[in-house]
């Protein structure tokens, strides 16, 4: 191989510059449905008519997908209804899907849409997508908090309304709009229509569903249709962008620190490194995604769900999918210590032996069920490795994941014995164990774990090494032993 | 609307690149007077040359500048001075402007100059800019801190030099050059000429004049002319580039967490995602701007400063202002709870019920006088949601602002709460109310409001919520409650 | 000067773009033996062959590079063993030199070469690059840290296994692992060959050197030939990107908060603010790398290391190191109190007046030996300063640094404050000097110098200031000393 592109995108560009209709791309007709919309939409929110236009959506009719063959191809379904193929992806066409399984649909200007585009309405054209999705944690981000009573206890404490009672400080439980604008704005919230109500605009009174905790996009949003998640989450809001959904941007509106540092990480990784510092010379948009032609250093989606080849693009590095932990095989953040990847996504039907629905006692042993085995482990680390294996050598790979496996060991020995100090002071009586997470030297616990800990264990897997030293990490594991031992002894 | 011109700035570059001067633009001829301070400032400070050559002001003078009309105009000023319209604005149009007014004017080779261009003298051409500045806070950054007892007993806590004496931790006043470099960085110093001085350069000695709390480019500054403000501070240094202003990055400087999170919590939003995501497909430089032609999400300026149109130019969706907070309706940082804006950019003649020169007391009772009223709020608001409503609905924007309304009225709420306890910790002489800023479970309160609060506050305004819940936010406001209830019950 | 050349760049990426062989840009032949090597590492590491098809080490030999004449030169050595002048450096031209003194050469597919290229090697073309790494701290990292006793007590205290023993908590020496994972991945870890080992791979069993403390990059890393550094730290990875190396996230890996955050002040000052928002209109690759011509606000690199001319190219700013303290006078981290740099790069053989290993006692005392004097300080600014000086006047960088020295002494004075109090805690008996560093109140005083006084300072430096006001900083050093002043007061 001796050619080298490393410019595509400006090519690609610059023969759109250079043609006759240079800055005035011919979009194709609309639906006629689509094009009554835009009527009235390109006055009212003309942002998103505009973003839409730049959208693949908008130049291409699902047919013209459909006959894209092998890896270039973007869409999974093999078949559309036929009203839908032939014409390009408008307002219309996703806001007036399976409007009878929609409790957000209405009647709008003579036409029945629905506000709320959920990804079931998005499986008409991109099934497999959905299907993996519905496979993910990020799909069941909502029950998975909400409905396991440890994980709510500690919400609780932390976004409940505190107020000093009979001299007892107590926590209310959590508000909607709180929930809404804390943690239930990435997991999602419950959009349910309550009926109609009257909005006045500037283009006079609109009748629309009336929604309960709107707007969000959280991952693990429950739609009104009973579908769970929100494609837009990461492909906003009407361009759909692969190339924003593979920006680590996307990614880092949730992942962050203090309590999940995988993009503080990253960036401070040489994958990150190398991203940050070349990221105008990707082609961000390509599919397949040719490691070498396409891109160099990894974002987040090249690990963990892009389709990846060779940079002819002969050969599969890894395919495609919405299942974003689908390649992991260890989870290293959200409980005390690192135990194996759940089975399915929705997590609050697991068992520990303490009798707790999580995966992990409080004193690290895994639950006998809904845990990954140890085959399955062993075949996605080697999914991984063969992502890594595009430009490191095996024996790099293999040294890399030695050293996270011992590192871990070791980090989730220190949550250990600051649950040991933890444990002594409940049989001391100088915390109650009745509530983990609400007294001064139980959040010096949960800091443990939540922060230090997870830090530490994500710097490791992605090396981004001040959060394994100073930033949280084995510093703050190491003085927050310190706190917690010299509380004990003064007591 | 069917064109689609996504890279206007290429176009534009391609033109400029394919041109026979290309890659050797020539420049317009400058004054007489410029010409020979280039002769030797090529030599002396040749960045800021090269600099100011790829300006606005090097190629074209105020009458052509004068001769846009509409939207697209960039100069306010409908008259100039004779001698300035036909020339292009360099060394000495600027740096000669107004010297009987500057205490800083003096002869440097054979020319009467300024050293700090001022607002004022930058009102030349741009007086509508000067004007709405002056009614800012930014324009008022000096005084609203300086001359405030309450705020600067909190700075001389925070950066006055401490010692023990007799037991005691007492802070000495702060030193002029310890405000340059902190506080005073971004609100600005005090600048004044105490004469002439001497100075050795590569070039032989020259005689400037001797500056007092210089360098400086804070938002405040006390010119020696006797304005305020630094128009460098966002249009750096001698391209005033409309570009640079609306990056997110000359925000960035100062409105940082942790006290002031605005950037932060912008870049972890859905907006920050975008933007970060698609910057190089902006048009940065376009005037007026418009939603969908030259940009997509927004950046600060659009939501507080910058002229905003349809994406054909033809209809204003927000009027270019320079007083920064005046779309802004309720002020939710800096006091422990959240308070409508003031009527004015200075705020040192606010009292509170209490007799503070503050809007609101530690108890979030409002000043009775000096902050805009219901009716201005509302105003206010809906310029702010009609900015939104580019590209979203007004449900949508509505459902936004609501959920906002009572996330914060909760929070102040949480503040309130540690307030109470704080009084508590007075009245039973665990701490002496006299400097409510420089005890223990004093700081502890400051926390609360001034980063914890804060960060909550700024998470729900733009969306980025890790800091409403992890970041500072929710779980910092609970911990320092239970801390500072420990305390309490421990004495 | 009245040419204009903003986006040189893009005239050399059109100049290519419409070449007749447009995106297909013709390499030459490598050497037979790294044709070889490309057979089968096409397949088995694709990603770095197109790495390295970018670089130029692909495009051209030694010898045209050695024809390039005067400050365009990229390469310092006049001449290279005969059989490497002609020939691109393609992968055997790196991984087979010096294999008489590498311990990790080793037979593969018929081939003598070495796994780890190190800057030995890269010294047959760029031997003044290896010279002056050899001075600086980065190549004597390893040794800096792990030799001096008090900074390997301190080590054994961030990142050894604590466990409660008798009722005392104890920290085990830190795991080798745990080191390569946090402190040494910046410092570097020692990598020897234990011998060969077979790793299993896709392309079947191979067999290669086994590794001590590998994958590692380093700055100081322990070469398996003796040698110190890995110039890929910087110049990642087979590309050997100068633009990479020039962009501010690379050096953002090891320098920033909350121990050392230099890129956090960078990023927060105007500097930072600039180059973000121009980044895409810099041209990264020149060398000469010209001021105003090629670039603007300075990144990382601009102070500290890159060859640095006017505009046009003729006359030098700074002349190109790879020594990246020797511009630099003050040492303003890692120790209680700023001091003069150190001589030399290793700096294990200094002691202070208490017997120390370190360049200043714990009271700010610094060394009688080993630090630079006076003299050589004001030739290290005066270098610095006609960095500056390509943009600033001569009194705007005598006002910054007057500013600097000032402000760094007294942050220095709230630092001996607190060691005051430490003091005072010792011979109260409320902890034990053995050890400064692992109990509670050592462990503030650790934080008031390792992080709130080094933010203050860089802030300073750098002119972040934010780092100088809330974040750490002044407003940390005074949190600190309440704490410490009340805890001292309680007992």
């Amino acid at each position: 191989m001796k050619t080298c592109e490393p410019f595509l995108p400006a090519v690609l560009l610059l023969a759109a510059l250079l043609s006759p209709a240079s800055g005035q791309m011919d979009l194709p007709d609309p639906s006629d449905a689509t094009a009554e919309c835009l009527i009235c939409h390109e006055m009212a929110t003309p942002g998103i008519v505009a973003d839409w236009q730049r959208s693949r959506h908008s130049r291409m009719t699902p047919e013209e997908a459909m006959e894209v063959e092998g890896l270039a191809r973007r869409m999974s379904a093999i078949q559309v209804p036929a009203h839908l193929a032939d014409t390009t992806v408008g307002c219309y066409e996703c806001h007036g899907l399976r409007t009878e399984e929609h409790g957000d649909t209405f009647e709008h200007f003579g036409y029945q849409i629905n506000l709320v585009v959920s990804p079931a309405d998005c499986a008409t054209c991109h099934p497999d997508e959905q299907d993996e999705y519905m496979d993910s944690k990020k799909a069941h981000a909502v029950a998975n908090l909400r409905d396991n009573p440890v994980y709510h206890l500690l919400e609780t404490e932390v976004i409940g309304l505190k107020s000093e009672r009979d001299g007892a400080l107590v926590s209310a439980p959590p508000s909607a709009h709180t929930q809404g604008e804390s943690c239930y704005s990435c997991h999602g919230t419950v959009v349910e229509a309550k009926g109609l109500k009257t909005v006045e605009t500037d283009m006079g009174d609109v009748e629309v569903p009336d929604l309960t905790n709107w707007p969000n996009q959280g991952v693990g949003r429950v739609n009104p249709d009973g579908s769970l998640g929100a494609c837009t989450a990461c492909h906003p809001r009407h361009s759909f962008s692969i190339e924003v959904a593979r920006k680590p941007y996307t990614c880092a509106q949730c992942h962050i620190e203090p309590d999940v540092p995988a993009w503080d990480v990253w960036k401070e990784s040489k994958h990150g490194n190398i991203v940050l510092s070349e990221a105008t010379h990707y082609n961000w948009d390509a599919v397949p995604w040719k490691v070498g032609a396409d891109f160099k250093a990894p974002s987040c989606v090249v690990c963990h769900a892009a389709l990846l080849t060779t940079p002819d693009g002969s050969e599969v590095l890894a395919e495609r999918t919405h299942d974003f932990g689908s390649r992991l095989w260890l989870r290293i953040f959200g409980l005390p210590t690192s135990h194996p990847q759940p089975e399915h996504g929705l997590t609050t039907t697991l068992r520990n032996a303490d009798g707790q629905p999580l995966p992990v006692t409080f004193a690290g042993v895994p639950a006998a069920e809904g845990l990954i085995n140890e085959e399955e482990m062993a075949a996605r680390q080697a999914t991984m490795s063969g992502v890594c294996g595009a430009c490191h050598s095996t024996d790099w790979v293999n040294g890399h994941f030695a050293q996270f496996d011992a590192f871990v060991a070791e980090v989730d020995q220190m949550v250990l014995e600051t649950t040991g100090l933890l444990s002594q002071a409940w049989e001391a009586g100088l915390a109650d164990p009745a509530n983990p997470f609400d007294e001064y030297l139980e959040q010096l616990w949960v800091y443990q774990w939540l922060i230090n800990a997870n830090a530490a264990r994500y710097a490791s897997a992605m090396n981004g090494q001040d959060f394994a030293a100073f930033k949280y990490g084995w510093w703050g594991m190491s003085q927050n032993l310190v706190k917690m031992h010299a509380a004990l002894k003064e007591h």
